[in-house]
């Protein structure tokens, strides 16, 4: 019986401010990738997330970013080694703490935004985040872009890794995705969406936007939740999938 | 035969900048608190000084602040328990994981300027930064302010908790230290200090300004690094100590 | 013929964040508080909010902070007279280069959350806010709470104050406004927010909630912007106020 | 007589801490580039280094850089068009404002670190620096590296440029600086610095490190001010000069 975690970035707002509806995200997924102050979240609302997602039995993981509040940690930035391995183990293990004084254990760690697209290219950076994971603790998971640099560092280093795919978004012969920029990057319709998963889960592979098929691992699908119909868009899929015999749940750990 | 732990703050440069000769502070001490990137302090300084005290056998601490990087800490702000016991787990956290992550543990917590300054003397804020310490490992030591609400919050949450005196700082007749723009505030002269300390561990008091006897007791010596000639008055104190029979080093857990 | 000026918070946003509904409250005042990056507001924002002022003919006015994003300016903090100064001045400065940019000229300036309320309170503060304001530019307005040490200190000054009332809060015998946290501090019925404002015009005085009458001088009234309805609650001010013959509209220099 | 402009970046402390010997550098430059507080400095040092160069007769100039203080500016970033636009404008106001308050008139604005080297090979990111120069007040110098982006779009806007050249780093065939981390990349010897400068004023060339000949248009030389030896390099490349009958002073205004 195939299995596929579903995962979200959750904890996005700052200070005052609200992103996204995680009460509404959070009912539908298996593991929540949780702001760590460096592109959002502040502490107060790292502490009420951790809650919320322990409180929904869904999986905590870290989600750590360059350091740019102001751009949302979407900006490409050039770091060294050495400050993005700081950066990291810096974010991970302030999110860390707020799991276990709530009696929790951290589950996994994926870049956002651009670390997580610059990783997804850049064997340098990819393993400074990776080392900066397996130091602090190597049962944790590293959620990374399927057939990325990203997902690379994390095997050479011995780190358990999960392959994200995308529902919504269509896919390159080279097995990136399509940049939004261009016509067809997006899938609206629900049934193409789990079509797509299906195949990855059932076939191992993908249909690009060139009709070629590219092999693709699938273990955790990213749920978007800070647009409209986001969480119905995931509730559809979640049901199609179930229906169709996949077992919707986090890793399990042997 | 007496004992005294040997504080100093320490990791307390940001980006570019440096302050105060960590180096050879190292080399007088037996506890660091290491900024936590809210006052000073950023990942790859956090990274780099908690490798330099382990490497010189000091133990670990963490120096939590309110948010305040261009007031370095020292101005008050007026934060909800829930910011505070929130500002601290973060920080905190972020500092284990680097100790974490190069095979040390954390030994202890000691806030920093205003934050350390208004927990003396409000219990509301004292109580929510130890019962963050609490929640991430009830073995960690507080470090606080002798005869502070800070201390006493601390020790009606069970955690241990190493009373903080100074060697070059005069007290009033109520336990708390002259401030710094009366004059008598500072002690310089090398000899009044060591008495000072001396009385201290072995009387259980210190004498006032006023000449009242106020007790007290020391566990643990502040040693300021940011000043030329720091490192060299409390070697001189240390020396002296060691003369007297003193035993300078850090807790040792039962 | 009574006038007054209706002023409001905007481009209180900040990167991705969003907050308020600036469109709707901009068809409703005169006066435009934007904030300035220290509380809330970035470039990108603070050059959109001007332009968005300027195109409703709506008068432009910097709305500076403390420095507190994660706390959106509203937690009390303790800055030297000089950093007060300079932290106002950089704020206002940067606001105005919008304005100079796209051919409008600064009109006022209003302090924000706690840098309001404290200077209400300490002359300290208020002088270093106004002294800010007159040095950069002799011309512009201080917005103020009315019987404050802010409006008194920019009188001192020389500076032209404009005195702020509110429709929607209660005053009480001090000439103060009735905390948010007692019961009977806000005002939620437009009938009686249009009375209590009418008569500060007419009478110069507004009845305190023990009976007593306080002289109040009411030039400018604060529109909340950022709860629902709050457009809609200006809008049946606005109109109540016009139909008894006040003029709403902005400060005019001689 | 040739003419030549010395400017330095100035006011690069923050908060507590302290970078390079600004009383040192003033007293041998003409033009200060003073820190807005994006990279470094804070209103309290921008007010204090506009007034010691005003009292030492030294052109005050802003010097806008990315948001990234941790990094000191000098790390690489991706902004839109509208979001360096804004940025720079915040700060070259921000900065505007001391010097209007002191009764000073703004000189120059010259990009800092990264955004003056991204800015110097890309015509979307310079462009959008000069028309926020432009916007605010079309009279200020535009201070860029000579032969590049930066001055070519400042050219294209109607601004007054200067060519901003060095006396401590070697040139390549293609005009651009021999990077620091190849071989051959920096003069340290006083002689053949003043050489090199002579040639680029009377010449109009600079010898590239391959031998061949370079035209470069010499305005203003960049003297660094944050390392030991710099004000004392920097005096004795003045002297010089002025010994061969150059003049060194900031720009006039005709």
């Amino acid at each position: 019986m195939p299995e596929l975690d579903f995962n979200s970035d959750l904890g996005e707002g700052f200070g005052a401010y609200r992103m996204g509806d995680d009460d509404a995200v959070l009912a539908q997924i298996t593991s929540a990738n949780i702001a760590c102050g460096f592109h959002a979240g502040d502490p107060r609302i790292m502490r009420h997330t951790v809650a919320a997602a322990l409180k929904n039995a869904v999986a905590v993981g870290a989600h750590p970013s360059f350091p740019d509040l102001q751009g949302f940690g979407r900006r490409n930035m050039t770091l060294s080694a050495d400050e993005a391995y700081a950066c990291v183990l810096y974010q991970v293990g302030a999110l860390q703490a707020f799991v276990t004084a709530q009696g929790g254990r951290l589950q996994h760690v994926k870049p956002h935004g651009a670390l997580y697209n610059q990783a997804a290219a850049d064997p340098v950076l990819a393993r400074a985040i990776c080392e900066a994971v397996r130091d602090l603790d190597p049962q944790l998971y590293l959620y990374g872009l399927a057939n990325s640099e990203l997902t690379h560092a994390a095997q050479a280093l011995g780190l358990a890794v999960r392959h994200e795919v995308f529902a919504d978004r269509t896919y390159q012969a080279d097995g990136t995705l399509t940049p939004r920029s261009q016509a067809g990057a997006m899938i609206t319709d629900a049934d193409q969406a789990v079509a797509q998963v299906l195949g990855m889960l059932r076939e191992g592979h993908v249909v690009a936007v060139d009709g070629s098929t590219v092999p693709v691992q699938a273990d955790t699908l990213c749920i978007h939740g800070d647009q409209p119909g986001a969480a119905a868009f995931a509730q559809a899929i979640r049901q199609a999938l179930t229906r169709e015999g996949v077992s919707v749940r986090a890793p399990q750990r042997a």
